[in-house]
């Protein structure tokens, strides 16, 4: 005699783009009851033909599972979809991209008409949807009993990480980690530049870059997590803003001569020279993140 | 019967602030007979306390080693501590921070005075110098004979990576580094004065920061590199230059919103908004490189 499995819950999603789709793949092939539903209606069709059913309008959708998930373009979108359908005893799961405010709006919104509200924020492109060896994985924040309810149906797609009951903070957290990476890319593009007329295979300086990058990363992240949390800027210091700031002059210097605009690097130094102008040069360069707050 | 250790090659270090006394330090400790100079002589102190040589002019440090390695506050201090000393025959391994164009002259200067000349940037601070497991290192480039002559020497302070034979290449590779760097604590910043408002602790935040630029830099920078080097901008990509500018405005907004100025991600901003209006949407990143070109 087989034992039966635990019946699957299932699940409806609002949103078929290519993240929308690369959620829903991972449901059918885990077994889970899954109802789609499109603004464009032609996009569920491979989905049904795996077994999805597609629903005809956003209320239908939701009606058909006691769990939406929503993954649609933005905000404006999210209300357009739901406002017309029934939230009661719903458990609405918000992967849609938006700002921490909208997503403590859109909470309260969807906990007036009845719904308990998870949002989520998606630290995977969709190749990396159902590869748990690619690393990805969704912040979560808001209601904690929906996110305990659902744990094991959430991590189907991608790990899951929650982050609190602030429904603002999965975003929040989302936006944090992807801003950090763009000044990354920024760095990362003024040092190809750099090398872009010399006889210097980029190939050759990516490795080089990462694994500096990488080493750097560890250090001085916690460092200034320390320092922020202390309030000492001082503490186990090894190459002080006075030296630092020092040294931008070469950085400078340098891309003048490689033809380099340097409009990557000369924010963060001028807020280095202004933080040494007003402080301490035995700081380390955490009070920069302070004349950021306004 | 112990067989004779080979002698360790005289070294002569012009240059004793933090970094230089470090870097004297490991050739003390390896046994190789060393002289210092310091424009300010009290520095030498505790190392002749503990068996170097202390001359009392740079001509005299410079006379009394094959090997000369020089590590001074910036280009002129190099010059005004060489312009006295003779060269001729010598073996120059300049350490100072300069940039390529600095160590390019400076090449040609030494070479001129019949010296052989290797230039370096040291990717370390001083508490890295002696201690391999810290991951410092320096790179090298200049006269390839030099260099392959006191390899063994050379790695005594840190591991070495040679560069090539422009003896510019080792400063460039530096400052490569650094501003991307650089690059990366300007996102860091801003995304911890993201949260600086929020009951999220920073030292949560720090790893998850680091742990997901650790996992972004690998598969941007050998994008970027292959991109660059194939002049195709569109293979490959994942997440496009249209879909990444679409969402920059949630960025901004989220900054707007939690009290921090976008100054140091505005830049990029403006530089992937650009490459769009000029370019291919199904771009990846890599035309931001090109921007910065003059």
């Amino acid at each position: 005699m087989t034992a039966n499995p635990l019946p699957k819950t299932p699940v409806t999603l609002l949103g078929l783009g290519a993240m929308g789709t690369a959620l829903a793949r991972t449901w059918l092939a885990a077994g889970h009851p899954l109802t789609v539903w499109n603004r464009t209606a032609a996009r569920a069709g491979a989905l049904t033909a795996d077994g999805a059913t597609a629903a005809t309008t956003a209320a239908e959708a939701v009606a058909a599972s006691p769990l939406v998930i929503v993954c649609l373009l933005d905000d404006a979108s999210v209300e357009a979809a739901l406002d017309a359908t029934d939230l009661t005893g719903k458990d609405v799961v918000n992967l849609t991209t938006t700002t921490p405010a909208q997503a403590r709006a859109r909470a309260a919104w969807a906990e007036a008409r009845g719904a308990r509200y998870l949002d989520g924020g998606i630290m995977a492109v969709p190749p990396m949807i159902g590869v748990p060896e690619a690393g990805g994985y969704v912040f979560y924040s808001g209601a904690r009993d929906l996110f305990d309810a659902h744990a094991a149906t959430l991590a189907v797609p991608a790990a899951t990480r929650y982050v609190g009951t602030d429904p603002g903070h999965a975003a929040l957290h989302d936006v944090a980690l992807l801003s950090a990476m763009y000044g990354m890319f920024a760095g990362a593009a003024h040092a190809f530049a750099l090398i872009r007329k010399e006889d210097i295979d980029p190939a050759t300086l990516a490795p080089l870059l990462t694994e500096w990058l990488t080493a750097m990363a560890a250090p001085h992240l916690t460092q200034t997590a320390d320092q922020l949390n202390s309030g000492d800027y001082t503490t186990n210091v090894v190459s002080n803003l006075g030296m630092q700031t020092a040294g931008t002059p070469t950085f400078l210097a340098t891309a003048a001569d490689q033809g380099v605009s340097p409009e990557l690097l000369t924010p963060y130094f001028a807020l280095m020279r202004r933080r040494l102008t007003e402080g301490d040069p035995s700081e380390d360069l955490t009070g920069v993140v302070d004349l950021l707050l306004r």
